[in-house]
């Protein structure tokens, strides 16, 4: 465990958060309830404020020469702080995990065993653009009683340091303590400060592109929880039903193509009879295809694809799309390229279901659905921090019950061994 | 992730692994069973051969020097290899986890989403001395469904060869794959690539001494399941019964004093106006007493204690002692030397006992019972492959559940957003 002098960037911070978790663990639900439901209620009063903050960093970042498209991730508006407000209000009625017992039996010794869960702690947060971000962070780590260490980015310092402003003045006032919720530097050697803050910080989660996330999991000693890299697949098995097939490939490409759960490579079986039909459709909606040989004979609209097709997460209205010989041939190729995310199949036959659900290892397995079905509010979850890609704590979505861990109580009357 | 062609030492061994884990995770429960039993048949048979192969280790590690203590702990004998293939047959008894649904519910729309529970796929298991983890850890990874890369230390290594060759020559018999078990080689470096194995292997398992753990947890890019060092506690309140405190502090102390379980430090809140007697007791049972000054006045056999004496976890008969003014002293003291392992109150008062268990953040609390009493046995569990210490994943016992993962299986019939 570092001195927190070791940190000069985030120390301060950090102790802060640490003592502040110490007393998150223990506050009833109705307390935290109260500050998130404040901390709503001031977004929408301070509205302009958080406007002007954000329109200094829109400025900054277009005179930067940032793209538009970043420009417009970055940018907020009444009506999006709004939405972020009536997020918090919304975690608001989701149930607290913190206190439920996961498990409880009474031994045969008499002893009482429960499992119950409990925050994590310190949760520390390393994500791109979005400052929607801040607060839904702020709002699920509060609600789930972690303190929340917040690293945004640069382009978003002015807007977040606003945000945390609201936020931790509400906070204050609704009797959470101190350290509840901290904004970090914005420099990339914060970053670094975190990731080595074990015993400070209890897990880190990023939310960003491939090089983000590469860096936190390379960099980390404290426990990672990696999401978001989606190279998801459909396979179309021989025996899909061609309207089926059709419908769920082009939602899952073309419904909205900046997402991980977006369908990234098409397989096919080579019995597939409407493989030129289904191009078609996907070339008329405007998806560039990067195909093998056979669906380049299939249609003249597919280019040529090569490994980095296969491994690319587009997130682009680009599809790469492979005939494959049987089941086990897509298998194989989702094992070799996928990333563990979202792997759909299109299929009427029982057995090349059961065979595709049993071996594909990742987070999802949809079957006869949309990959963007792959979402913590469409499972009924509520909101989310992300999707975990990774295989320890929690696969998926990451609701409110993914930010706790457990503790065994253990009451006896006197129980020796 | 790293080209085999990196991992010199055991690239070709976690490969084997990895094409194992996929079929592993597909094999009915009844065949890993058999696969089991019929390890544990084939031990009991060719102990001959075991014991040649320890008798080899034994001999060498003498003549290097190496002490009683630790040559114990290496040595086999006939009872030793049948508690090994006992331990075998009772993973055969437990339940298998995968496959298990976790949660399932039917969606609005009409989508089934059901999370079921699927292996990891390669656990890497780092260990010291002891050979019977070798079969433990290779059984309980099998029964979940995982294949395990085994890398023992080197005073074991011919015993963990002729062991692995029963385990390996008996499941490829049983139908299990090839590469289902894979003992590494036993250099240093062996370690370090499995560290660095992400991609190959998904979790890293340490079990051993706290500088083990520590190497571990610094280098490893692949997820860590941390285990073991345990500096528990054992809180004595002023309303804590005096036979009651007697009994369990004796217990937790010397019951076993080698295990990550046992408590090292006696808190004791300076109203309990029995101290002298329950320091007398210690002392009778031959504990080294380390104690403030409050202690030692209480009792002429304590010797002064250290902030050395509150962070070490002795695994001896030794224990610190502190008095205290109040619980939330306790608390504190917890919270900056524990290692969140397991903590113990002795207390007659609700409000106290509440107190405690909401301010102890620990894999355990125990509350009026021994810290020995945390562990997968003890907690009917079943067997263990080690006690987390960490919050995501798995804290406390590590039993076949903690061996796995999740996938969400979302059927529909061409549901698309």
């Amino acid at each position: 465990m570092p001195d927190a002098a070791d940190l000069p960037l985030i120390g301060a911070a950090a102790l802060r958060a640490r003592a502040a978790a110490r007393v998150l663990r223990t506050l009833p639900t109705d307390t935290k309830n109260a500050a998130l439901a404040a901390m709503a209620d001031a977004l929408v009063e301070r509205t302009d404020e958080v406007l002007a903050a954000n329109a200094a960093d829109v400025e900054a970042a277009a005179a930067d020469g940032t793209p538009e498209a970043i420009l417009d991730r970055l940018r907020l508006d009444a009506d999006r702080v709004a939405d972020v407000a009536a997020a918090l209000r919304e975690l608001v009625a989701l149930p607290d995990p913190v206190g439920d017992v996961v498990r409880g039996s009474t031994l045969p010794n008499g002893l009482q065993l429960r499992e119950v869960r409990v925050p994590l702690g310190v949760v520390g947060i390393v994500y791109e653009a979005r400052p929607n971000v801040t607060v839904d962070a702020a709002g699920l780590c509060l609600k789930s009683g972690n303190a929340a260490l917040l690293r945004g980015s640069a382009s978003a310092f002015r807007t977040n340091t606003a945000l945390v402003a609201v936020l931790t003045e509400t906070a204050a006032k609704a009797g959470l303590p101190e350290g509840s919720v901290e904004l970090l530097p914005a420099d990339r050697a914060s970053v670094g400060e975190l990731l080595s803050a074990r015993g400070f910080v209890d897990v880190v989660i990023p939310r960003g592109g491939a090089s983000l996330i590469e860096r936190v999991v390379r960099e980390s000693t404290v426990p990672v929880i990696e999401t978001g890299v989606g190279n998801c697949h459909v396979y179309v098995d021989a025996s899909a039903d061609p309207a089926m097939a059709e419908a769920i490939v082009l939602n899952a490409k073309t419904h909205r193509v900046s997402v991980c759960n977006a369908a990234e490579t098409l397989l096919v079986h080579r019995d597939v009879p409407f493989l030129p039909r289904l191009l078609s459709a996907l070339a008329e909606a405007g998806v560039t295809l990067h195909g093998d040989e056979t669906a380049r004979a299939a249609h003249s609209a597919v280019v040529p694809a090569t490994d980095q097709d296969w491994a690319t997460e587009y997130l682009s209205m680009d599809m790469a799309v492979r005939v494959v010989d049987d089941l086990p041939q897509a298998l194989e190729h989702i094992a070799r390229w996928g990333t563990g995310h979202s792997e759909a199949i299109v299929a009427d036959s029982a057995r090349a279901i059961a065979e595709f659900t049993a071996g594909v290892d990742a987070a999802a397995v949809l079957v006869n659905a949309s990959t963007r079905f792959t979402d913590g509010g469409e499972f009924g979850f509520g909101a989310e921090i992300g999707i975990s890609t990774q295989k320890l704590h929690a696969r998926g979505p990451l609701g409110l019950p993914e930010l706790t861990s457990t503790t065994y109580v253990v009451t006896g009357s006197g129980h020796v061994r």
